[in-house]
């Protein structure tokens, strides 16, 4: 690795995506003698675990969002850049922008997540949106609370329990938080909105294929969220496997035989999938790509036949004691700072131990009061998860920008038991009649 | 009046439009012994006097939107339709749906407002966008912050001038808003987020048809105006008339000559119009028309043939001491509130003194710390002008929500000279080229 110390040059560093991977692995760079370049096709940095609450109203867009420039721009070393990437030559250590425009590198970092995965069945997309960005999450708004409108409007019955039926596939931890949370507008937020209608009527169904919710979590853990959904009117379904959405709703099958459910709000929380760069790096770096189409990395994180190609986040797939490390924000921070740390070790032509995940705990909040907390052997439900899942998330905003603002956003909701995001934007009409 | 009290029904209200006038008459309603229907194409109530300050990313769109069923959801004998009115039966008194639906009603109150005009010249829309609506605000502000973003990305510097030329089309309240924002953004917001280019580079110009800013207020404040605009580097043309806009930048006529100005990023302040609703009011009930489209409406506030029709807000023309009353927010709660008094005073068959709207001051900021302000014969400008501005605004925001969190968000920015909202979103995709 002595090239690196040759150079007269700052060592180049470019980063492809401003997630937790990418920024963290920037912000760990800012203080090093490194040239460093942040290519994100949007402008800001988003706090996807609160993503959920942006698509049930309780924050606004800019409250999990922070602009990538004003988070970095106390760096010198570092510029952004708002562009999409889409090519690479790994011989000539070039990353080609969608203008043309082509940026060396001496590490790259390949940083760019992983989006919704549809397992072949494409058409379900447009009735059940997942939730991976912004634009998801004020359409999943838009969605839910046209839901309540329109049945506070229709005249017919059957129309109407199709519009107070939501159906949440995937029981993961998003698909859990999104069904807290809808549980919550039902019954507490809507409650005295309408005239029409009772919001609390609503049905929200959870379908898991697993036989339990939360399957990667331990047991006890599974039960308690699936006690607390219910107090908040939630029916899981498990070992059910969908077969087909669509503007009807969706059928799935279970073990006692296949059911279809008359939904007009399905919201997908079930499947991911590698970002594009996952082929980009299997073509023009030879890189071994699993199943869902991540990059399988050596123990440093690298490309094995490119070491100077680092992938982290979503996008790489990396087991430990036999494991794969999950696609959580804790695991893409981790793996931010051990690239930055890789850089530095090999500029003083030093050694790093293999990457190691450490996982502090696992967190999900099942609407108000309530979360499920998994500490290494402590295992934490109802209102002590739900404060500990509070406080951690407020440190980590902080960490970001020194606000305050979603910690009193959340008070104020909290004892007024209001949402106050609750736009419907976008066309500015209600989704056309199906 | 006799027929409101013989029937043993209660008086059936239906009001279109939940902007000030018509939420304001709502909730003067409120504890009378009417019935009332709300009908508006939106789930909110929208805070237009600081949509600019979401066009230019200082406030979410969340900060200045409440849920009108939020709003309302205290009152018993008021129900919340999310629908739009799109006709008019005025002999059997009924409002159509454009679902089909009719509702009927005793008195009808309109206040559907107004909306840009281009003055026939409706290509001009898609290059400069006018903000009536948190669409048009998302959209303006994504524009706005793409620009620079390209701007750092060119490497022409014609097309980098034309990416850091900004233009707003009138100089009323909102084109001066808009301006000083602007040029905050410049000079102080995105300050040190740029390696490329120097956002304080970036040219304002303000195109103002009259021979000063802020044409309807006293010349003095309009001179105060103009100097703390300079201040901000935005740079006022007087005497101008815009003669085309297209995807290269704005055309306009002035003493001097025509001037042909290269900008990709052009808003519209200049004009606007009545909504549909003055025609099917014309049509329906015979309203007489203005020449911009609003009703000429009794000193009552109603429709001269049809006293059960009342028409307040931006929608209403009513002249006062040979002056029209303004299309404010403060003359459209005045109207609200009169058009609730005269409900219940013509239900005690009592009379009432005709609307007079009182006056209580204009108000408009510049950028940071400064802001011009006329209270009768009080005149102030630069800091007092705008910690009173402050001050107003957030009386008229708790009224609505008792929520502190604009207050919050702004001494925040304040104290970090930031703007937090910051988001270009939409497509996710920049602006293509033209």
């Amino acid at each position: 690795m002595a090239r690196y110390t040759e150079s007269r040059m700052r060592h180049r560093v470019v980063i492809l995506g401003g997630g937790f991977a990418g920024l963290y692995a920037a912000q760990s760079l800012g203080r090093t003698s490194t040239e460093i370049t942040l290519v994100d096709k949007r402008n800001f940095h988003l706090f996807q675990p609160l993503l959920y609450q942006v698509a049930t109203g309780a924050l606004s867009p800019g409250d999990i969002a922070s602009p990538l420039r004003f988070v970095l721009n106390g760096q010198r070393n570092t510029r952004v850049l708002m562009a999409e990437a889409g090519g690479l030559d790994a011989i000539r250590r070039e990353v080609f922008l969608s203008d043309g425009t082509s940026i060396p590198y001496d590490t790259l970092i390949v940083a760019t997540g992983a989006t919704h995965h549809y397992f072949g069945h494409e058409t379900w997309a447009q009735h059940a949106p997942g939730l991976k960005t912004i634009e998801d999450a004020t359409e999943i708004r838009s969605r839910i609370l046209s839901a309540f409108e329109r049945a506070e409007m229709s005249t017919n019955s059957d129309e109407r329990l199709a519009l107070l039926t939501f159906v949440v596939v995937g029981g993961g931890a998003t698909g859990v938080e999104l069904a807290g949370a809808l549980g919550e507008i039902a019954h507490d937020t809507l409650r005295k909105d309408f005239r029409g209608i009772n919001p609390a009527d609503a049905r929200i169904l959870l379908i898991e294929g697993a036989d339990r919710l939360l399957p990667v979590w331990p047991p006890d853990l599974s039960r308690a969220a699936e006690r607390a959904l219910i107090r908040f009117g939630v029916r899981a379904h498990l070992n059910a496997r969908v077969t087909n959405i669509d503007a009807e709703g969706v059928r799935f099958e279970t073990a006692e035989g296949p059911m279809q459910i008359a939904s007009r709000t399905v919201i997908w929380a079930a499947g991911v999938q590698a970002s594009p760069w996952g082929k980009i790096l299997a073509q023009a770096a030879g890189a071994p790509l699993d199943g869902a189409g991540r990059v399988l990395v050596s123990d440093d994180l690298s490309v094995p036949s490119h070491p100077e190609i680092l992938v982290i986040g979503d996008l790489a797939h990396i087991d430990q004691d036999g494991q794969p490390v999950p696609g959580v924000a804790p695991a893409a921070m981790q793996q931010g700072r051990f690239a930055a740390r890789l850089i530095e070790a090999r500029l003083r032509n030093c050694t790093l131990a293999p990457f190691r995940y450490r996982n502090k705990g696992n967190l999900a909040t099942i609407g108000r009061n309530r979360a499920v907390a998994e500490l290494g052997r402590l295992h934490l439900s109802g209102y002590p998860a739900w404060l500990l899942w509070v406080f951690i998330h407020l440190l980590y905003i902080v960490e970001f920008e020194s606000r305050l603002l979603i910690a009193i956003q959340w008070a104020y909701d909290y004892f007024t038991w209001n949402r106050g995001a609750r736009l419907i934007t976008g066309t500015g009409k209600m989704r056309p009649e199906e």
